[in-house]
């Protein structure tokens, strides 16, 4: 065993609140060591995204193979992580994208972050390389610990956190790898602990799994038993006051009632209307599929309703309870965080359907611990290239088991979209910095086309949702940087997108917890800088203004909307006044 | 049948010389059209890759998809080609690299180029895609024409040619794809037809073969019979000279003799000294092979003794003759251009040998048409991840025929170097710019590591030879420089660089063709703009200085030379000097 006690934790008595959130934890792979300093004063105000990508910058040259040794993964809950805010759990996860080749934070909620806080950790940097087989990090109020992982290699999420965690999800979680992370695929994911024990949240998006693999660490394990609380703030009953104001008008929000009844799953029929369009199909050339109904989120409803199924928080203390928990008809668990994105990319985007063929495609996701949108886009492309034919589940299904064997196709496909298109000749590739696209239609949505072209992480519908139609040009580019801006705040705080919450509600938790006096610019300021520090790292790394651009084909290729064809039409240089 | 007859070549008489080359002919494959046009004033004095090279940069958006429609392949013989200078008869493929994603020429020896040219043909422009099948180019007096290739589709590159061409030399040559080029493969070439009917001259690296695929070209077939030769010169008298005279020179140059006697794999055992270590082994970890003298020249050159092997030139009227042509034991052909390259890159880099089993790969890779650096380094990262043990001849060929058969691994292994390593999840990665390392070691020859850097075209060793070591980086860097013009220039006129023409030499023989007054600056500053046009090809492709770099592990993994560790040490300033 390698690893040390912490006494910074060790000093709190059990009924004292912990005062800051200010660990930061290195673990060096190379040697075993495990050191902590308390975080530098500029990092004080940063959490999440900002925070991650704001290290990534700082400590690590953009040029580094993402895989390598000289890369790094950093960790962090949310700047009001560990609080009772709801949605407040979430944990971003910061590297060099071994897919984008780019800046990358993939967020998650499920257990991690709280209790990540709740144990003092502002950020866990885990840096270098194991020589030495698989390892296993374990951090509780004792310390953390480095130890073989031996016995967990090869081992898919379901079975590792039934394992690792199993029924003690009130103090326990953990972060892991499945097989497509320990191949260090640039589709693979982290999945994290959701509150009934499995593996069903994902930091998904860009390939942390890959390399949390190259590493050579295959799980986080996190009990807080015997941690102190967060501190609710520095003016506590103010604090206290506005958490349950927010949890009442998060309640209140007619958008949660939606999410809370059919998850994001909830806008399909919505999408998939002839003057939308936003339903990918065959490839993402179509925007509506005529079985759309099929996979919607009203159809898994009264599934649900006879099945047992459940809407479920993805987290303690969340009130909006988005995540569908889907069974088969004889009532077993098929999959929890049934989502839209995953129902589109790997539904209609291939064919598939109806939703129990879905919904067994995005639990070998999760179990393999894969990234359900990398994976549809690529599997469209295999498609496209003639590997299988149009909603073929059965073979979409082998697809992701030879990924889980490691064999040549299952490589093949687990290494996203474009490595699809290249292995195949493919120069129709839907992606944007080298990450494939989501749901969100850029054609129809031009608002998200610019959000996707112009985002540090490639294309991404969590990065600035910008869904309004008939705007001019001029609206759509500004509504696109506020909503980034927006998002990369929600990000850092660690809250939930669905909380809604705005940059004043920030600013109030912020300066309530610390005894700021922040106001809604001071939040985008930060969000300002957290942008920066991404593009900053994006042109460290070789991006141009070139790499803010949807593929040309979506300039071409035009979809039916009843009052005309519409293909993605925003000028270059409108996408470059979104950050100039 | 789609095509034309060509009222420019009718207009000669049999006896009549061709005063100028200067024909443009356009194909677009989308169409069948064919037209043509005179080469307009700027481009007069430009041939091979200085053309090429331009005309991409004149004629497409460095932004597009290399595989796409928009992309355009193009062909041309060198400024001197056609004539009875020796070895002119080289032929430059330009186009946009799937490999590299930037500006790429690959130039080719074998029949093609003086072929062209005596038919006037100054650029063969590829544009489009067939939408209907692949197609045949035919090219002869009495005009272009594009027709069906149902019947070769499928067909690899010795068989092709025996169709194609057969004992017809005289006046007939293919250049034509192999499955690999049909599945636009990253390291697919273009065959040439050589001078005994056989497919053994590519046009390589890059990926010209996808380009062609892409297309939907299989071949073309060109046929010289009743074209008038090509002008010897507007000082004719002068030019003929000056042809006897750089005849003799080369015939007299020592370095010839060599390459008579073993090709150029006489440098092997030179090269895998240990005060050398040029010899890649083992994917680049060591610079010597314990058994390359199994895969020397002077090896072959014995074996060939015995087996009626012998040195053949790839073009009418080459003096060189470094083609070595090797058969087995019963004196059955194997492979003819048996490389140093190849033998390097098939065989000590995967601990392959002796030599008879290196030319068997030699003759897979020439048949399916496969650029065998590329595949070298592609198959030893492949063996590097464990995908087969070193030294796995069995494997390796199984692994080429996997790539015949365009099964998942092989199309991983097809796709080069850097796809293999993303595949796998492998950071340490023998490429520049995309494209894999050649033999020759820039740890050890330090200037070998500034052309490699700094070539636009990538790692490429026929870019600019800078072998000098114990020089000044100042001297490296100017040295590189220059060579990297002398090549270029030397590229453009067609000539070989075996040939050892000097700016001079290259000058003499424009003034005395064209009745101009060209000097050794001249041809540099000519050499000049095309490494410029190839530059800012690159800069709009989205390159930054970032791209000029040998990869990080080379500055780290010494090679244990007599005196003392030796890695790669240039500053990056330095590099960035060359083209400054």
């Amino acid at each position: 065993m390698q690893g040390y006690v912490t006494p910074a934790v060790m000093a709190f008595s059990k009924d004292c609140h912990r005062m800051e959130i200010d660990r930061i934890v290195r673990v060096d792979m190379t040697t075993g060591a495990i050191t902590e300093e308390t975080a530098p004063a500029p990092y004080r105000f940063l959490g999440g995204r900002a925070l991650t990508s704001r290290m990534l910058l700082d400590e690590t040259d953009a040029r580094v193979h993402p895989l390598s040794r000289e890369a790094k993964l950093f960790i962090a809950p949310g700047l009001l992580g560990g609080t009772a805010i709801t949605t407040s759990g979430r944990t971003s996860f910061g590297f060099k994208s071994p897919l984008t080749g780019g800046t990358k934070e993939a967020n998650v909620g499920g257990l991690l972050g709280s209790k990540l806080a709740r144990l003092g950790i502002k950020a866990l940097v885990i840096a270098g390389a194991s020589d030495d087989g698989w390892k296993r990090l374990d951090i509780d109020v004792s310390g953390v610990r480095l130890d073989s992982a031996a016995s967990l290699a090869g081992r898919s999420n379901y079975d590792l956190h039934r394992e690792l965690v199993g029924d003690a999800t009130r103090n326990r979680c953990a972060a892991t790898i499945g097989p497509a992370g320990e191949y260090r695929l640039a589709s693979a994911s982290v999945a994290v602990t959701d509150p009934e024990g499995r593996p069903t949240r994902h930091a998904a998006r860009g390939g942390p799994g890959a390399v949390m693999g190259a590493k050579g660490l295959k799980a986080i394990v996190v009990d807080d038993a015997g941690a102190p609380a967060v501190l609710a703030g520095a003016r506590k009953e103010e604090f206290r006051k506005e958490v349950t104001k927010f949890s009442k008008m998060v309640i209140e929000d007619p958008r949660t009632a939606n999410l809370s009844k059919t998850g994001t799953a909830g806008v399909v029929k919505f999408v998939n209307r002839e003057n939308i369009q936003s339903m990918p199909t065959r490839n993402h050339r179509l925007g509506t599929w005529d079985q759309a109904d099929t996979i919607s989120g009203q159809q898994i409803d009264a599934l649900s309703q006879e099945r047992g199924g459940k809407m479920l928080p993805c987290m303690a203390g969340c009130v909006v309870k988005c995540a569908i928990l889907f069974n088969d008809a004889q009532g077993n668990h098929v999959t929890t965080a049934f989502e839209f994105e995953t129902i589109a990319l790997l539904g209609s985007n291939l064919e598939i359907g109806p939703a129990d063929l879905v919904a067994e495609l995005d639990r070998l996701c999760d179990d393999i611990g894969l990234d359900t949108i990398e994976v549809g886009n690529a599997v469209g492309v295999a498609m496209e290239a003639g590997v299988l034919p149009w909603g073929d589940w059965e073979g979409t299904k082998k697809l992701l088991e030879a990924i889980r064997d490691g064999s040549p196709l299952g490589r093949i496909i687990g290494n996203g979209t474009v490595h699809v298109a290249k292995t195949y000749g493919i120069d129709r590739v839907p992606a944007v910095k080298g990450q494939g696209l989501p749901a969100w239609e850029p054609r129809t949505l031009k608002g998200m086309g610019i959000t996707y072209s112009t985002s540090p992480q490639g294309a991404d519908h969590t990065a600035g949702m910008v869904t309004a139609r008939g705007a001019t040009v001029d609206t759509l580019v500004k509504q696109s940087r506020h909503e980034q801006l927006v998002m990369m705040a929600i990000d850092s705080a660690g809250v939930c997108q669905f909380s809604n919450a705005l940059p004043g509600d920030i600013a109030t938790f912020v300066n309530n917890r610390f005894d700021v006096e922040w106001n809604d610019e001071s939040v985008l300021a930060m969000a300002r800088d957290g942008i920066d520090a991404e593009r900053e790292f994006n042109r460290r790394a070789g991006f141009t203004k070139d790499d803010d651009r949807l593929p040309a084909w979506m300039r071409d290729e035009a979809l039916p909307l009843p009052d005309g064809p519409s293909a993605f039409d925003i000028a270059d240089s409108e996408l470059d006044r979104v950050w100039e």
